[in-house]
């Protein structure tokens, strides 16, 4: 450990489950402890269990065999230190306390926290306070800003996929319109990747809203050539051009209405009125974040997890580990915090997928 | 084809999209083209297609390489020549007089006709009206009265489990209740085939009604024992001791009702209301009968294909291709249909997964 | 506990690792433990466990969340107790003598082996030396005689399909022969069931001798009718016509030259030297029995495990758990020791095979 | 095609067999066409095709529904017009002047050619004897100079990782070193993404000569800390130091030498010769580049078939299709032909794999 920033640190997964959280936690330790003999604390349950200390030391037997293994050997929670204050029982300032004082306890010189883009806030806010943080972007809606790639992106294509291939026999054998829903209230990423690979004839993304007749030109047209069935891809943070015009509030409170149930049946209703097809959904839901990460992910989550050790290493907290062409990096906190990666309007596989006779809608 | 009762016969896929089918057809196809020399008439979307005589010859390398290819090279319908008629443009008897027709059209032998259980039905009554006609059991439910298993099964099995899986690593992730609706209106045996590979908790089917009592006290215990998250397992068709008791209409308007969204939404809000526990719900929907079958449902697919040539070749119409014990067997058609095939109470299954632990809610 | 024959019993896997232990062994302690009370002691490594007293109390947790897990949780090993004593240290007396003491000493009621042939072969031998016993058939062979099937089987008839179906494409690509060698040195259900479900062309299996000129004209025929592709599935322990003739000695010898390396590569050279085709081979090797186990599996493992469980409550020791028809029964360990189950020269698969054009080589 | 510099082209797919080809084919005829209406000319089984005029006209139901399908629907072969002349029936010069009549006389103004490095080799040459040529970099191992990554190579690493989990179990039930040996003869991508992904505690790579007493302590502390198990995964081009310092010609000809069957062989003997532990070996072999090509791929293979179709356009030949960072480029092919692109030594995933314990025997 001589030459060590860190004595020891704290590690805590925050937010969503997501493929890849053991294998970056198992990345971290392993590097950590085998290389520079840092002692490490898992704490469980996101920021919940450090406002309750809720934890205990990490051993080589934790970490041994969880490279493959779905879910968090930590547990994880949605509980939002800066965030609104449900039940009225602790007041972010006690929160704050909390955190510090248990920090100080288990004589931390760094928390590493794994978590998507709200946990990623809660951790530049920390930074503020004075705390040590690394945090490692972890969400299978890889919409972090600062980072090409978040680790548990590339499984939940594989599984969006897989569930588009299947719906591809059914759609074609029944001459179906298959809607598929797949995550993203942000982002289109998943849904761009996962329908570019499933070959969906129509992708709605957040990023470009969409019409309906130009989704219904484009189904009449595959009709006309032969193809009775089609499959459309859609996020669930997908909006029309109506919606897009809307003010957010006005939006949130159509989504909020108990007849809204979700974008798929939505667009569903609209096709079936506007082409008279046979129409069907498919709202994949949890299934795309449950499970044993993907080769890909596991290699990119041992990735972000080494370097986070190094960082601890060197203590250069107070960043993000993230993924820039080629490199592993580190981004500070402040730089990316609050801000998402959507689809850019001129990124190369929009191109892509326009050439091989994808439509948008726009 | 010196010997052979058939020369010359019709193939047709009805009802839902299934895994299997395609290997289905080939079994038949290579072994009635191949062993016996027959004339294969391909007739296109069930039914519909012999109605309206939409067919085609079949040729090998119709039937080469399809083994694995998931839907029907034959498309699909759910035309049900003797059932309601919904446009007023064709009665019944317009049907019948069209399928006769056709049938002699195209110097049909019999028709072979890959169904689930309402197409039987169908195939019974063609069987009154005159035709040769051979059924070969295909859907995922496995509830069709008179075989052991029917093709298609296995492959819902399979990825009702893989998605069970995910969804375990979630739930205990977050310490929720993750409630995962399988296909099944009448027959649980995708539930409890699935629930128990998947290592369900609760596992809800039609054939035994549940008490909310009982399924809330099974989650607390679990809860006690220091496990925080649970698995369940239900059936779209499951139903609570209240529903049970309910008449058949009065059960009928309740589902049909714009609130219900379908039985795990039912089941999430009850579950939340009585132990305060943090619910999440999955469909699987459609995913279950798409795609490539699994290489159990292919052999068997394969056999029941076998079989239903030999039929032809023998000149033994009229009857449903089964598995009786370990034996593919004949069944009058008029012995199974109309009739179902639901979990016995005294199923080994259920003996063996109440031996786990897994709680049925009775 | 009250009511029950058994107290305590020990649990051991012996043998080659096969998909499904860690589900039966969930099975036997889920049903053993949470129904009746019994005390589970479980034995490491096979039988060296039982004459090394290497053991440990099982508790919940360690047979909590392994339903899925690939491998066995209690290690495994060859040691035959009976067998021949390699290292000359131990005598079989003085095995016997530590075994009878060991399950004394830890005050074993009986105990529950889950193994395949020749483990079943040293239970009943146990037996005979007043133990109580009782087995559980798993081997992914399925050769075990006296029950329909084994766990393990059907996961490595998937593995071997997946293979199959990736060989496939590169066949077709290169116009090549493409030789799969699965395992079965005694039986061919393995290759007769993945090579059916791969629409291989041709399966060659212990049962069935083949004459290389048989294959030679089928794979010629095949490329005259345009497919200048095949697919041939071959078990480990296929026998040419020459092979089946010479004495056992002879061919075990001819098995253990050096120049010899395994059935495929011998075929391969045939199938080149006879018909100038090009061949290529592939040998699955462990592939076939690692991972998580099939839902087939995880179901079948877990009914034998509570049918073993109720086996130890009633006292019914002696006897191996096996599937007849669809009920799973107990069998006398001397009734099945030391024989085989081969594929039947009548067996219907066999048939149906042949119906879709599967070549045997006879 | 107003503007198209390109009116008609010919495709082809060359050297081995990878998943991606056709989704590639499809990217290029679904925008050439789609997009551009050139018209496109499928050349059967690669530059041999070229040679003897085999060749058809592709249609958009030729290139529909091929995006998920292995293989190649052109056919492959290994023919390299410059290459040695086998059966001196064509000397080169008399292959040339096929292709270019053929060239002619199918009217292409270009060919685009989806290969490996030997294949762009090739492409290169046809350059500069005045063919208008575009490459595709296909190849599993990733190992083409110019472009980041190649399609086929992460459905490889897929494959590889799902061996190497199986693997697993065995290992660790058996405690066992299992060695898998997977594809790279001159570079070791393969081995050692997969190796990451699968948790391979020792990795061999061709770049990375090994000394077998550093892969001996490595197993023997691995087993001294508790771990008996250790998978090993291999390159089948991995050298051992002694190996390395050999020139060129002495190792071709150990390698020929009909005793040495393949690396994992050789190395299972050196490990159990030096550590007597019990090794056990798996050669993936052709499993690694048949079937459906993994999500990712398809993406890739898309994007880079839109992008050739592009090319086309603009008339901008003698180009690889290539990704660089995130984009994707054209590079001239006599800039890439004849160079290998080897994991450099101080590529990042090396020290990510250290610092996890990656043992590379250095």
């Amino acid at each position: 450990m001589k030459g060590s920033a860190t004595n020891t640190f704290g590690i805590l997964t925050s937010g969503g489950d997501c493929p890849g959280l053991n294998a970056a936690i198992r990345g971290v330790a392993k590097a950590a402890y085998g290389l520079y003999g840092m002692k490490i604390i898992g704490i469980n349950n996101g920021f919940k269990g450090l406002i309750e200390d809720d934890t205990g030391i990490l051993k080589p037997e934790d970490f041994s065999g969880i490279l493959t293994r779905g879910g968090t050997i930590l547990g994880t929670s949605r509980e939002k230190p800066f965030g609104k204050v449900k039940d009225n029982d602790f007041s972010v300032d006690m929160k704050l306390d909390a955190i510090k004082e248990n920090y100080k306890k288990n004589n931390l010189d760094c928390v590493v926290m794994l978590g998507g883009n709200g946990s990623h806030k809660t951790a530049a806010l920390l930074k503020e306070q004075g705390l040590n943080i690394i945090g490692l972007p972890k969400t299978i809606d890889n919409d972090i800003y600062g980072t090409d790639i978040t680790f548990g992106f590339h499984t939940a294509v594989d599984i969006a996929t897989e569930a588009i291939d299947r719906l591809h026999s059914t759609a074609h054998s029944h001459n179906r319109v298959m809607i598929i829903e797949v995550m993203g209230h942000n982002a289109g990423w998943l849904a761009l990747y996962s329908g570019l690979a499933g070959g969906g004839d129509v992708i709605l993304i957040p990023e470009i809203p969409y019409h309906m007749d130009s989704i219904k030109d484009h189904l009449k047209n595959r009709a006309k050539s032969g193809k009775q069935f089609s499959i459309v891809v859609v996020a669930e943070g997908a909006l029309s051009y109506e919606e897009y015009k809307m003010d957010k509030k006005q939006l949130k409170q159509k989504r909020k209405d108990p007849g809204y149930q979700s974008k798929a049946y939505e667009l569903a209703k609209d096709i079936e009125d506007k082409t008279g097809m046979d129409v069907r959904i498919s709202v994949l839901g949890y299934l795309q974040r449950g499970g044993t990460p993907s080769p890909y992910d596991r290699v990119l989550a041992t990735q972000f997890g080494t370097v986070a050790a190094e960082l601890l290493y060197k203590g250069e907290y107070g960043n993000m580990v993230a993924r820039e062409k080629d490199d592993i990096i580190a981004k500070p906190l402040e730089e990316i915090a609050g801000k998402l990666k959507p689809v850019p309007q001129d990124h190369i596989l929009l191109k892509n997928a326009r050439m091989v006779g994808t439509c948008f809608g726009d």
